[in-house]
């Protein structure tokens, strides 16, 4: 690229990066809004999350138009190149993050004081952790720090980990008596939900790692949520 | 573009709309292995449809690059720029797609010659309209149709409806006998993998309106699974 291109496409660069960083604070207040809202059965939170979604679309929107343009006027290559391929996918899984923000505020209309405080705390701790992986991710990403981006990466197993046990409790309070089943159930779509913000999050690792060394991870870390395949015992379950 | 360019960019176009071809009838086959999996218990062909997911993840990445470096190297403005655009997000969907499939032929494993036929047959339903869609709008995409895109973003409503249907229903069935809880969670999850296949058939259906009239489609359908927020009433339900 000649020089004036090249500060052309640097000040290019420069916004998207500006408009990556907004976004991802939008999606930080939103989970952040969104556990709250659930854990304190706060149903006029959840709404404004429910709206404030739209938000979180429309930047994903201009982001990725801004980076088409960008490339479509500066054609660049290698790794400005990566650096903008990078930002759309970015973009893409901040988007999926606020949609599961907001699936989770809407079920804070389910919840009702009935719940036992043990069972809503689990579900809590998990969105906690959800929420320190975002933001160690989206630190890593606005330093370009592929070896932050490989710790966050490596501590969704945390998360998962911790899934799978609130899994196994959610069917056993189920089990035990059926008032439990409705609150349960929403409860698992909102524990799942976390789940899913941690491999978005590791998502944007491999894409940090991409973006830095110019090739992709290789080798997938290992799923951690066995609930899928997990037939719990019929007479209740042994391993809370 | 001169015509040495328009030549050369519509051999890259081409080349574009044949892998989100190719990607789309392995996406289809994706969908229909899990399905049938679930349905019949096939362990064997669950786990193919696990392991094929890899192909899917592939394809993806080599349709966005692809698009990335035709934008670079062709300098593509207006429907030209939309066609490569729209080629990126329908990837992604699909990919989502694909994973909601592998996801569903996981649950598999957890399934029980114990279950009700009636409970697989609704989920089973579920899967086979969501088939539909996804067929539809890849017929939609290769035509560049959009009012058979609006067709299917019309009939998602029909598969919110299922959902939301069979969301009850198999909440009543655990409330009734807490042995089939761990089974009916499982479906749950399958039955939501399919509404939100629906949802993605709904991004494709959006993004060839946007291909096709060069502006986003406006006011979102409203959003018919309700059941996020759904309390179902404790002594058992009474609409199914």
């Amino acid at each position: 690229m000649s020089d004036h291109i090249v500060k052309a496409y640097d000040e290019d660069l420069s916004q998207l990066k500006t408009m990556l960083a907004q976004m991802g604070g939008l999606v930080e207040q939103q989970l952040d809004d969104a556990i709250d809202a659930l854990t304190r059965r706060d149903t006029a939170l959840a709404d404004r999350v429910i709206q404030n979604d739209e938000r979180v679309d429309v930047l994903e929107h201009q982001i990725e138009e801004k980076a088409i343009l960008t490339i479509a006027k500066r054609q660049p290559v290698a790794r400005d190149l990566r650096e903008i391929m990078v930002a759309i996918r970015v973009a893409s899984d901040l988007e999926r993050i606020g949609d599961l923000a907001k699936n989770t505020a809407k079920r804070t209309h389910a919840m009702s004081d009935q719940l036992p405080r043990k069972l809503m705390s689990g579900v809590t701790r998990m969105g906690r952790l959800a929420q320190v992986e975002l933001k160690n991710i989206l630190d890593a990403y606005s330093h370009s720090d592929a070896e932050m981006a490989m710790e966050v990466w490596r501590s969704d197993e945390e998360l998962d980990a911790l899934y799978n046990s609130i899994f196994r409790e959610l069917l056993t309070y189920m089990m035990e008596d059926p008032r439990n089943i409705s609150l349960c159930t929403h409860l698992l779509f909102g524990a799942k939900n976390m789940e899913r913000i941690g491999d978005h999050a590791t998502n944007i690792a491999e894409n940090i790692h991409y973006l830095v060394h110019g090739k992709p991870l290789g080798e997938g870390r290992p799923k951690k949520d066995v609930t899928a395949a997990m037939r719990i015992d019929l007479e209740g379950s042994d391993d809370r």
